[in-house]
């Protein structure tokens, strides 16, 4: 009667190709699955909507008459290059959860904006918990790369847990 | 071997008056502590800085010659109340946690602006994870109240957990 037993949970985990997602995903592995094997994990990635891609270079679709860079070659070659870069993150994400005895792992690659496509998936699954990483310390660097986890954290409905990777100072001073 | 013992962790839980704080610390026992008797728990309160008495009517020290309000047996009035308020806040989040067996719960209270008092003492204690409720959903609200949450998951150096109150409708329209 003393021991409880843990309860299972659903944990979305939002990955990406950041040392910081990679770091959030074992922190949760190491800290929160186990010992748990009851529980689900979601591994989510979005791949970026093409609009990125195309403004890669800085130019945007009006500057851009000849329309080179929308070619169906070369759209053709984004969409593979999106896609293997997906299929490359979700392959590291599984192999830092290959020894998770007993929970089920599933991944999702979807395409979009990170921020719509972590708190769609979150509410469509019904998670009990959205993980993330954090990127980055600085002011001007949070401001743009690190709004996807502030609006995630101030916009999905469920827990949130913001997992920050340590900063490592390659310089002793 | 194939049964992996949970980690060990020192979780910091900041409670206070509020429903989101009660459900946040409900939810923190029931989906990430309970199954794991190795954890401690860290409940910390903080008393909300003297000033924050004095302009509760509206009136600052600067406006305010007859210093009534600064009277000492006021003030020995008013940390009588913020020390109640402490206790109260520290029995109810003591209750939650009489299940857990094995877990060592301990409790804080320190004077200070939440925000700084939550962010310090989770550094000072190296925990490894922060959990926190969130106040409000409107955009008003979160700007005054929901701050807390949103400056301790950008400044805490550690893992942070916010955890939302589910809305609850009173009125079935």
């Amino acid at each position: 009667m003393a021991d409880v037993a843990a309860k299972a949970r659903k944990i979305l985990v939002a990955v990406d190709e950041s040392e910081e997602s990679t770091y959030a995903l074992s922190w949760c592995i190491e800290n929160i699955i186990t010992g748990n094997t009851n529980d689900a994990l979601i591994l989510l990635y979005s791949i970026p909507p093409r609009a990125v891609y195309s403004s890669l270079d800085g130019t945007g679709e009006k500057d851009n008459p000849e329309g080179y860079l929308f070619s169906s070659d070369i759209l053709a070659t984004m969409e593979r290059y999106s896609n293997e870069v997906a299929q490359c993150v979700m392959e590291k994400a599984k192999r830092l959860c290959k020894d998770l005895d007993g929970v089920k792992v599933e991944t999702i690659v979807e395409r979009g904006d990170a921020r719509d496509v972590i708190c769609q998936v979150a509410e469509r699954l019904h998670v009990d918990m959205l993980v993330m990483g954090s990127h980055g310390y600085g002011v001007i660097k949070r401001a743009f790369l690190g709004s996807v986890s502030n609006h995630c954290a101030q916009n999905v409905k469920c827990p949130v847990l913001i997992v920050k990777k340590p900063k490592t100072n390659g310089t002793s001073k």
